[in-house]
């Protein structure tokens, strides 16, 4: 699977703002704010926290009118194109787009799917240029789907859903189906790929902490990505929203499908001659936001240190009192254990500097 | 990919002690001790934190003669069936044999692959009931292989050795190929699955920070043990060895190929009205160690929340000041929001006598 990756399922194109999902454009990253809508300085704090890590999208809740008036300071302020999620009613969905909101994502299982309260929607969102995203989850799907196997339901309510949208004349569409398991996730968003052309948003509902979140994610996400599924994804974590855009990223960098700085660290052993954690973890959230592509290997010993060293932009292989730093497969020079951070920021730094002026001169 | 999971790879069969690899077995979970090897005080602290939250396998670090010694030591003490991690020396990996070694790992990118050498080990291997884990390493492989793409020289350089073992006698062989690319990894393993039929052991190696190292493990090991390919797993973390048996857990039973606690909790947003990260991560801890399969979730509201936790053994459903806990789909009552953590403690202590009961009745 993993070699069909240049294949990526053709999609129509939607628009966020000057955020463009499908149709081949760059795979996009989201993350949905936990602080209260209604609490602006909250909001645009996180907003501007996602944003110095590299989110493209970020969605709100409306879960009341109060939210949605928030909405509208907010996106005033930022100048980001916004999505607002809403569930059980179409006039909070009205309220958002008088708000500002650049998407609406309402899921079809919380909201009657009449046809008589989707047009008017429809219409005046196509007449906005604004798209929806049919979401469909795991934990909140139609009891009118309940027979059919997990796969199939999450399917079939999110193309019901979607089609009822495009009737009522609005084509720009994103779909999501997120089941908590990760394999019935893959097996639901191949459904769906085969069976449409609109765009998917892929992440795996209430995937859980940290450690559990990411696992699932990945398996999960990696799995669809590699095949070419997904236009735009979130990665669902219960813990900081930071952590989902850094998890993305990663997802997306180690399918090739982003550029970034991999840190390659070892897991230590009694070989171990420095902190390999520390400094791996400094590293990692010093070039978080960095697009280029750098590989940076930190490892504890020279006995593999110096061969991933070589392989890398920038390696550190610790030693005993001094560590050997590598530059483009070359040793350069030993530095005393101590002082190794420093060193390492500015070779990184130097370097990150030398590549984007290669890439203005090209 | 994910559809043909319960088409294993067939290998052969090895025995660590009384651990099976290959041939059928459970995939048992590794992981390597980052104490130096003669502290031996600081190896068992390591190794009873691992066996506590369901460690198989423990490997130990053997550089020198002291580390050597002191590896008996801890074997005699632990009694539990140790592998030694040999680089450069035949000599060293005779002295573990002498302490107790129950697998010897050796990397040929380190070792001399010479007959005259491997031919006294294997035979002594051999004779003991000992097997060997040749393990490759994308960052000391052989300079004999430099000419080849990635994946094709670990796959030769590892066929090479194991080769050269079977030839001198010894047929209780497990190989390992660990690359720092995630897909570099799953070609590689691929292509060594294909041609022998030794039980592997899988990992990314230099994986990185547990961000880091999640997502690559978690996507490479995933694809291959979805492909039915791996019969050990280590997850390679720079940081505490527990997060790499609670990380190969979670893979495992993210792929349903081991049973446990599945703790599924929401990312939190502006509807979320209880601690659900803290709650997830101390049921997460708490029942880290257990094989029940078991499904415990921990939505912050009621929108998602009753939906997850009629399809789990327990739920429950945040809301304003008391929260609704489900039991076997069904919910059992309103708990008080600051009461929440001990009523599902005591809630699943109960839910797992049951269970075991259910068993032992059956």
């Amino acid at each position: 699977m993993l070699s069909e990756m240049n294949m990526r399922r053709k999609t129509r194109q939607v628009s966020v703002g000057d955020v463009k999902i499908g149709g081949g454009a760059k795979i996009s990253i989201q993350s949905m704010l936990n602080a209260k809508t209604t609490d602006v300085e909250g909001c645009i704090a996180q907003i501007n926290r996602l944003k110095s890590v590299g989110c493209d999208l970020i969605r709100l809740a409306v879960p009341d009118e109060a939210s949605a008036e928030a909405f509208g300071v907010i996106a005033k302020r930022t100048g980001l194109p916004l999505i607002a999620d809403i569930h059980y009613s179409y006039k909070l969905a009205h309220m958002a787009l008088d708000a500002g909101a650049k998407k609406i994502r309402m899921n079809p299982g919380n909201m009657r799917a009449e046809y008589s309260l989707i047009e008017p929607l429809a219409k005046r969102m196509s007449d906005l240029g604004v798209p929806i995203r049919v979401g469909v989850n795991g934990g909140s799907l139609d009891k009118r789907f309940a027979g059919l196997k997990e796969e199939l339901a999450l399917k079939e309510s999110a193309l019901e859903c979607a089609n009822l949208f495009e009737r009522a004349g609005l084509k720009d569409i994103v779909v999501a189906i997120k089941a908590s398991d990760p394999l019935v996730n893959v097996e639901a968003n191949r459904l769906l790929a085969k069976e449409c052309d609109f765009p998917l948003h892929i992440g795996v509902t209430e995937a859980g902490t940290l450690r559990s979140g990411l696992v699932k994610s990945s398996i999960s996400l990696g799995a669809l990505l590699a095949e070419g599924i997904g236009d735009t994804v979130r990665v669902s974590l219960s813990c900081d929203v930071v952590e989902e855009v850094l998890a993305a990223k990663k997802i997306l960098m180690a399918l090739k499908l982003r550029d970034g700085v991999d840190v390659v660290s070892c897991p230590t052993c009694a070989r171990t001659q420095i902190d390999v954690e520390g400094l791996a973890q400094k590293i990692e959230l010093m070039c978080a936001a960095i697009d280029e592509p750098l590989k940076i290997s930190v490892l504890g010993c020279p006995l593999n240190g110096i061969g991933e060293g070589k392989k890398s932009d920038i390696g550190v292989a610790g030693g005993k009192e001094k560590s050997v730093l590598l530059e483009d497969g070359k040793i350069v020079g030993e530095i005393k254990n101590d002082e190794l951070m420093p060193a390492l920021e500015k070779l990184i730094k130097e370097k990150l500097k030398s590549k984007k002026l290669g890439k203005i001169g090209m």
